[in-house]
């Protein structure tokens, strides 16, 4: 079963307190208490590789956690991390580097750790939970008809971080360097988020992939999307790596980990848009736009041809 | 590694913000908002033995989640589900088992769901939080000197029930599914909750062992503890399985999962305990009392004698 089906058939109804969200955003909104929460569970061999670099690992998760609150424009406070698994993973060894990249996040996106857990378990999975304040969040599903589509920084090196890792692609020892902090260390922006209530109707972070998130952020809306792929913004590095055919864009426009923001917005906040991401030297790229649901959503190149993608990306299935 | 130590070494110095607790108590306690949470990871064969009853285990879960915030003094209003496991696990029949058990948790305990997360895992575990708004919390460590040492309802239940699943004890159907229950449907007290403000110094919910959970309450302060084994509260049917020689006090006052409060208070706050009890019906017992650190902590019989523990509960260790 897909998550949404889960979701809807077995949870929603038991989400009856009129003052929060029926579970229907990424993540929970407290509206008399301004209190919204972020809670996600990360699993070895899922979502990490494995945990040879714990120090890498755990500012991943913690940062895939608070990228949920950022791309609703609310600012992290606090975060709270529960571990479970062998004793060797919480050696003395790997605790103390766990501690010191938490100090480093905490220093980086000035957030406290509320508390936690620690359990053995064969298996090694981390849930993260991010809280912040805030009266209003940027939702899903209020996209307008005609919005553009835009998308916050670039894309697709994780993913080549990925692959990089698991050998698939080989590539020299600097640009390796390079895309496995990428994988490892997804960049947020902190300073945009607040600035999202400017322009954005609808918001989401790409953690599933950029196809997936986007017909999530409109999955309840009759509307689709056309996408324009030569838009989409990638880091000279990847160009270098798509002229070597080392990979191709329709890989990872499918493919998640990216944790950058796709937002939509009324054609006539371009002007605000381009002057926000100026101001905070931020690269934000208009993607594609929002069409009434009569055309079937679609992308295409710079010539106008439409493009086949073999699968959109990662839904959660049981 | 002891799990304080964990805390204290690793991640106390972590907990920057001056507004929430130090990472000191079993919630975490932010005064600005007068927010509460608990955060627990659950796991299969540690926590709970098998997942043949989802039905039963995620009740189990849920109340011995809550549980940390009632022993606090705090009512929960919302709580949030993360599990990992296989597909198995998460078949349509398990999920509707889940779904109509939490709709019955809801009722009960006056929650709502606000989220979660499903992931697929080889090894089943939840991570379960708790949330609830109070201006003020029971802590941990304000025990005073010449304390009594009070509990709520009654101990070993759950434990003999444990046994008796386990097939370690043999006994009748109808004895079976009475311990089985406590095993699994721990009682909790919503209305006492709010009431310990009126005497309580100090207290905790009893979820590794009655001796353990005492140690915790006490363990940053100089002080230490006597208690009485004959006054340790224990329902009509296991008094039955001790006079049986099926266990013995001994076993389970070092064992775990009672779920039922832990609290010290001043020897003036008897008449008020007696009255709460007996106005809300709940059986509060008075089981020894705290001295001063010149006294070593022992145990002692209805005749003075010191009964020697062979261990004194659970301990997460790593």
């Amino acid at each position: 079963m897909h998550e949404f089906e889960i979701i809807k058939k077995y949870f929603s109804k038991l989400s009856t307190d009129r003052n929060s969200l029926n579970l229907s955003d990424d993540v929970f909104f407290c509206r008399s208490k301004n209190l919204i929460i972020s809670i996600d569970t990360y699993v070895e061999g899922v979502h990490f590789i494995n945990f040879k670099k714990p120090e890498l690992v755990i500012k991943k998760i913690i940062r895939a956690s608070l990228s949920d609150l950022f791309c609703k424009g609310v600012i992290p406070k606090y975060y709270f991390v529960s571990g479970s698994g062998s004793k060797r993973s919480f050696s003395k060894s790997n605790l103390k580097k766990i501690s010191k990249s938490l100090k480093q996040e905490q220093n980086k996106f000035n957030i406290s750790l509320g508390g936690g857990d620690t359990v053995i378990s064969k298996k090694l999975s981390f849930t993260i939970v991010s809280l912040g304040f805030s009266k209003k969040i940027i939702y899903r599903n209020k996209v307008k008809k005609d919005d553009d589509i835009y998308v916050i920084g670039n894309l697709g090196d994780s993913f080549a971080g990925l692959r990089i890792i698991k050998k698939e692609i080989i590539t020299n020892h600097h640009m390796r360097r390079y895309f496995e902090n990428k994988y490892y260390l997804p960049e947020l922006f902190p300073d945009l988020s607040s600035k999202l209530f400017l322009f954005a109707n609808s918001a989401i972070d790409i953690s599933d992939g950029l196809i997936t998130d986007l017909e999530k952020l409109i999955n309840q809306q009759s509307l689709s999307y056309v996408l324009r792929i030569d838009k989409i913004p990638i880091s000279n590095k990847l160009k270098i790596l798509l002229n070597k055919k080392k990979l191709k864009k329709e890989n990872f426009i499918s493919q998640g980990d990216d944790y950058q923001i796709l937002f939509t917005a009324s054609k006539s906040k371009s002007r605000i848009i381009n002057k926000t991401a100026k101001s905070l030297g931020i690269k934000i790229s208009k993607i594609g736009s929002i069409c009434s649901p009569s055309v079937k959503s679609h992308i295409i190149d710079e010539k106008g041809n439409k493009i086949a993608l073999k699968n959109k990306g990662y839904y959660h299935r049981f």
